[in-house]
């Protein structure tokens, strides 16, 4: 019966090209070399069986990817260049190591992408269904962090691409937009998030930590093809592209135009309300109804 | 009802003391200060209820305390200063939210105790049962990071405390050797491990990656005394601290002298067989029966 040192046996051959690597997969610790200019960012995401996925329906090679390209969205959120990853597996007691491998072909894959190796982790079995967690580790590069704080009251508040109906199956095959993050930061953005948990919560996001309001043109916001396609539960396809989660687009900030590489869909303002403005002028505070875990 | 973003606020409301921290918790991700001349070790271990621990027995405060001491254990393994961690919880969908806070003081304070803040990570609730995992980041600070790799034929095998028996409570309280290990590192240690899967195992661990073998003296095993308490089991004594994981003490090979500080316990040798060698000198291979999840 294979255990999880013949996966972690298997592990340490896969290749691992970087640079930066000292001490590879199958110590206590990986150790890497870090650049003394390079800022080091953090975070982690996780995904669970039957909230993030379907271990019934999807391969877990694309499960794998969709942990990695949560974490790579994470990274392009605040403009910096993925550099390593960490990742863990809590698997249910009967899964196969091939299953293992092509979860960590997902992860790798995903990251290779961005040169960013999975450079550690650890994996055990259990009676529970399966969570997978993945630590990103990303260096600044010459690009200083965007973080959530920085809307002030004026800037043009932006998307980079259409919202809504990801459950069709763009949740588990989303690019993340590191290389557009890294293009758009240099040009005065002043916050940045991810849409992970929705349009109208991640703006929530942003103007909570930047002290700031918005008011969002319905009009203006990109809906994407797929909400045509879900079936009908009673709300609209604006709602749909407002509140639907894991888009993993960017909601970014900044006083200058952007059009051409994204759409303006509204406006920082002073006093800390979020607006939703109808075609005809009339206003309504838009309603955070995105993703949240409720805890009791 | 609350939910994570409550969680996340009052995370973000704790006192974070880290000269190093830039970007606190509640962006994307954290941004670290990184010294040019430290090497960046990262890690991660997680912990699963019915497996490393009992929702239903143990505290949760003890739970993060276990979660985040298995990887200040991995620091101490490599000869590593903790400088930063990452945590995600699964959470059963009815936890409440001082449940969740618990485990994140006990992390927090097993931490703070080697200046390791939580500077990041994930919650999510589900309908299964709950699962933490830490990420650890450790910087070298002046010492080499001590591998698994470097052990060498008649190197002496020593260990820095009695084993056995640690499900009697040390699983879930044991003080991670960090600064013993630092201690020790600049003497000439070879090679370092943390004894989690049990010393059979993990002397097996360091044996594979140095290329050699062992002798190991079996009536010089320093036995604990929480061994005595167990209940019959048809296992011997020594049975236990061979075998027995979640001790967390160090094992390490080097060719000094460390008398007063850890216990000899035998001796690298160049044929790659791992040996028991009994009071009466007769020899048998030493069997690995230590902790290893099973995969399928």
């Amino acid at each position: 019966m294979p255990g999880e040192f013949d996966f972690i046996d298997w592990v340490r051959k896969q290749s691992l090209a970087s640079p930066r690597l000292l001490v590879p997969p199958g110590d206590d610790l990986a150790a890497l070399r870090w650049d003394a200019s390079d800022l080091l960012l953090v975070g982690a995401d996780q995904v669970l069986d039957g909230v993030h996925f379907d271990s019934a329906r999807h391969a877990p090679r694309d499960i794998g990817r969709k942990v990695m390209n949560r974490n790579l969205s994470d990274c392009a959120a605040m403009a910096c260049l993925p550099a390593a990853a960490v990742a863990t597996a809590a698997l249910p007691r009967d899964t196969p190591l091939e299953f293992v491998k092509e979860i960590y072909r997902g992860m790798s894959a995903s990251g290779a992408t961005f040169d960013c190796p999975v450079v550690g982790g650890d994996t055990g079995a259990w009676d529970g269904k399966l969570v997978l967690t993945v630590t990103i580790l990303g260096r600044s590069a010459g690009i200083a962090p965007v973080t959530r704080s920085g809307a002030r009251a004026g800037d043009g508040i932006w998307v980079t691409g259409p919202l809504g109906g990801s459950i069709l199956g763009r949740h588990m095959t989303f690019t993340p937009r590191v290389t557009l993050a890294r293009e758009l930061a240099p040009r005065g953005i002043t916050a940045m998030i991810d849409i992970s948990d929705g349009l109208s919560r991640d703006l929530g996001h942003i103007c909570a930590q930047s002290n700031v309001g918005a008011i969002i043109e319905a009009e203006r916001i990109p809906i994407h093809e797929d909400v045509m396609k879900l079936p009908p539960d009673g709300r609209s396809p604006l709602e749909h592209a407002l509140h639907d989660g894991e888009d993993h687009e960017l909601l970014f900030t900044a006083p200058g135009d952007f059009a051409g590489t994204a759409t303006r869909i509204g406006t920082v303002t002073a006093d800390r309300e979020i607006w939703l403005r109808g075609a005809d002028g009339t206003r309504a505070p838009l309603e955070r109804k995105g993703w949240e875990h409720a805890l009791a």
